[in-house]
């Protein structure tokens, strides 16, 4: 039967595929006694020979795509069920206590993962690790469900998640996966910045996706409207069809302003750049034909792997990044770690409010190695093109200050050394904190420039965590509180000369474009995927008119008045 | 040896007495073979008699104090003692594992703590929480280690203590404990706060209170200077005795204050409020000459038990409130849990960033019934003084709106039921998140009064949470972006004719009074302890002088520099 879900449109675009839940099944197991245990035998057997040849599959599916590093892992799966010492105790309890193969797996698995999980040694806790998997690819075998593979899909799908986590997504395979939709997540929620560098329309926050879609079903992800529709009527399924050419006619439109300059319809001219998360992001740039990079955040370089990385490869990434972009400007930010972004070979202390803790310039400030690390290798790529550095998560000058001074002082040790470092490196700050925005001013009088961050201005300025559902109502951009602050910000920064961009979401969505312009932000940092979308609005616009409209929407009360003044201006 | 620690000074005065340390000893058991299996026994039965005869004791004391009801937890430990279904196991296995009786005790009590935790029943649940509780007190005696039972003190003491929790501090017997220190904590942290109410000297935050004082040591807490000395030379005992006279003198001196108005020393008024947990807060209010409650926590009376207080017990404890001001203003904040602040029978969901979360107003306009009992009880108990009602978390004018139309609904139902309703009851919220100082404005035209909650507007504006050590740097009342929001609260006020006051630490505090003096605060409210002081402290300072200093540091840059003008203002 048709239905249909709402939720929060993530990615524009159309999907039109089967569904795939990417979901970890139940696999409760309880205690049964049983009649014949010989037959039970038999049946966890064959739970285990189905459980080895689908591991063989997925190894050689993992060494083809990944590498044979990467498909060592199932080996060791692979071992763990052929290993005697491990299935013969559980064959052995079947037999004597009569019963089920569930239960006794069950039983066995935990008592061999406690034992090794207790042993101080890291071996042994992988291997715990590895019994834990391998339990559950059996078990779910047993229980006759399934577990999903998402390496292993060969035809187009829709993703269906709870949520989509970083290793969620690093294994969905880019040819096959045409769009997803999640229970939980809002705009700004890693599953939904993943759809758009991914371009593949996404609709998160949808409560019952999981619910209500099962494996084969026929789903359209509308990532505009934010709308998921479950087994949709031919008719809808052809409404959909056009919808998903007119988009692509749409975009194809778009794809002509590749070349140009963003100027709005009386020739003010903005900046509009890209976010970028690795050197891999720049084809997106140029291809999107974004104007600088906005954005780097290095954090990518710092994830995934089981220590620091060194100065080199460091450099290398930096290098790359500020060659690719020939001349054009690249914001990097230096280490935004902590927070919710963790390093396990860092081992920070668990925090009772990450986001409200040890992050980013606080952490750089006081483990100065990792900091004066990158701050070198930043310094001697400076030269391969046109720089600018950015500090995260400033909430007091101090702290600008000491970040500057380390700066200096690693610049000067490079000179000293008779290495070559660009002479003139705009230095600024990411504005995403409420106590910088209200100081902005003094500020301007330091920094070379400022960047908002608006994912994280709006979640302190509103007290609210952006990740949390139950208070994903107090998430509002167009808050004119949020938009005093950044007028604040901007007007400090013309006052003293200098200028001011934006790289939250915010810069990159169709409701705020207007009044960002109007409140006179020099550059919009988004997705790369949203910047000809961005300039085709911007050439349509007045500066004037829009300075005019933000002048009259900070003195409305609520959110809601700020939007509806918007459409009503725009649309006029 | 004599030896000094610096901490935080969280409350006043000094104090010098015997250490006592509140801590949990470490009761780590290992497996050991043992040779005279009934040796072991008599070991073990010995350690349970000593820990009956401590019951007992603690029995009896817990009834004279509390009450037959509080002493019956104990009549239950010492039942567990005599089950010979826990005693025998315990017995046997040490006679036939030969095993040590402390790992014999630890495995049989883990085993029956696991079984009646996994019954789905309150009952048995309460049985493993006394099963825990009463083999921690044998494992002490049998491994030589003491537990602390602070409801036992009776002569005068020094709390050492890694921190105190508000049962630690319900626990303690006020007559004997003369301070207290502990290693974690901030001036806002629960235990300071306790300090202040109970009006002993405390040092917070020394990192090391207890690894360096033993039990016994002779211990001064100087909770002027935030410093603790560890066995001190009898110069240095002599040299504290003076200065505690001293400060009894001066207490002695602003005890004159007691029944004077607050007034500048060119005659501008502004009204010293208290800040309050429960109608037994009254008594210091009046000894201390308070002319309000500025802030009325109603989060104790949800506290300590297992389910939510009825209309009637609210509103018994309202009235008895604003009948014991006689007519004087009480701000009474409505419900503010979540956060830090649990409550079991809840069942709120574990958040990532608790402070960023579903709290006070938050779930107070989803769970209304919560919410519309306490205004009911609040709207009944109205008429029996000057009540003032306070949301607290206000991010939004919509929340105010929602919050005041519940209000409204209530009270038209209760005169519809011919229940009597003050007429005029002022409507006000807390300015603690960002959003709503920068909104000011706005607010100012719908709300009758602000009242500026510091603790959380200092942690909201530097993105900083207060309770985390590692960023206490940041936690800045003195930061620029913090006065600037604290202005721009007050002129929005005065701009509609309303009243402004700061229920928040920082209104108490002797480097802040002359800056809220000369930002035109109305009303400050703090711990009923520092009123007097503070009433002391404005009558010798110049209103239009305040002024011009509050101007003057609008614009510097740093906390800092703020504080040193203010220290160069005051003192000259």
């Amino acid at each position: 039967m048709a239905s249909m879900l709402k939720g929060i449109a993530a990615s524009n675009g159309i999907a039109i595929a089967k569904a795939y839940r990417l979901i970890e099944p139940d696999l409760t197991v309880s205690k049964q006694t049983i009649t014949a245990p010989s037959e039970e035998t038999a049946r966890f057997q064959e739970a285990v020979n189905i459980s080895k040849s689908e591991l063989q599959a997925i190894r050689d599916n993992a060494e083809k795509q990944l590498g044979s590093d990467k498909a060592a892992i199932f080996d060791a799966h692979l071992l763990v069920l052929s290993d005697p010492e491990l299935i013969a105790p559980i064959e052995d309890k079947i037999q004597n206590e009569q019963v089920n193969a569930e239960f006794a797996l069950k039983e066995t698995a935990d008592m061999f993962v406690m034992m090794f999980e207790q042993m101080d040694n890291e071996y042994m806790k992988e291997r715990a690790a590895d019994i834990r998997d391998v339990t559950k690819r059996v078990l779910s075998h047993l229980l006759g469900v399934q577990i999903p593979n998402p390496s292993m899909i060969s035809e187009e799908v829709i993703i269906i998640a709870e949520d989509l986590t970083p290793s969620d997504t690093a294994q969905l395979n880019r040819t096959y996966v045409k769009g997803f939709t999640t229970n939980i997540g809002g705009r700004t929620s890693h599953s939904a910045i993943m759809a758009r560098s991914m371009e593949i329309p996404a609709v998160v926050g949808t409560k019952e996706a999981t619910e209500s879609i099962q494996n084969g079903d026929l789903v359209i992800v509308d990532g505009i409207n934010g709308e998921v529709h479950i087994n949709p009527t031919p008719e809808l399924v052809q409404k959909y069809e056009q919808e998903h050419a007119a988009y692509g006619e749409q975009k194809a439109e778009w794809a002509k302003l590749v070349n140009e300059k963003t100027v709005s319809a009386d020739g003010r001219h903005v900046e509009l750049a890209a976010n970028i998360g690795t050197p891999k992001d720049l084809e997106g740039v140029k291809s999107n034909g974004g104007e600088a990079v906005g954005l780097y955040r290095t954090e990518f370089l710092y994830m995934g792997r089981d220590q620091l990385p060194t100065e080199d490869e460091q450099f290398d990434a930096y290098k790359a990044v500020l060659e690719g972009m020939e001349g054009k400007p690249v914001v990097v930010r230096t280490l935004d770690i902590g927070g919710d972004k963790e390093l396990p070979y860092l081992d920070l202390p668990k925090e009772m409010n990450p986001f409200l803790g040890f992050r980013a310039i606080r952490l750089c400030l006081e483990e100065q190695d990792i900091f004066r690390t990158q701050l070198r290798a930043l310094l001697r790529a400076s030269k391969y093109g046109n720089l600018k550095i950015m500090f995260p998560m400033i909430a007091t000058l101090d702290e600008f200050r000491q970040a500057k001074a380390i700066l200096e002082e690693e610049k000067q040790t490079l000179l000293t050394q008779g290495v070559e470092v660009a002479d003139r490196i705009e230095t600024g700050i990411m504005v995403e904190i409420p106590s910088t925005a209200v100081m902005a001013d003094t500020f301007a009088k330091e920094v070379d420039f400022f960047s908002i961050g608006t994912n994280d201005l709006i979640q302190y300025t509103m007290a609210a965590d952006r990740m949390n559902e139950r208070v994903s109502y107090l998430y509002q951009p167009y808050n004119p509180a949020i938009l005093r602050l950044v007028k604040m910000v901007i007007d400090a920064a013309h006052k003293e000369g200098k200028w001011a961009g934006m790289c939250g979401e915010m810069a990159g969505d169709e409701t705020a474009i207007p009044l960002l312009l109007g409140l006179g932000l020099d550059e919009f940092s988004m997705s790369a995927t949203s910047i000809l979308r961005a300039r085709s609005i911007i050439k349509r616009l007045s500066q004037p008119e829009m300075e005019q409209l933000a002048n009259e929407v900070l003195g409305l009360r609520t959110a809601e008045e700020v939007v509806n003044a918007v459409q009503a201006a725009i649309s006029k």
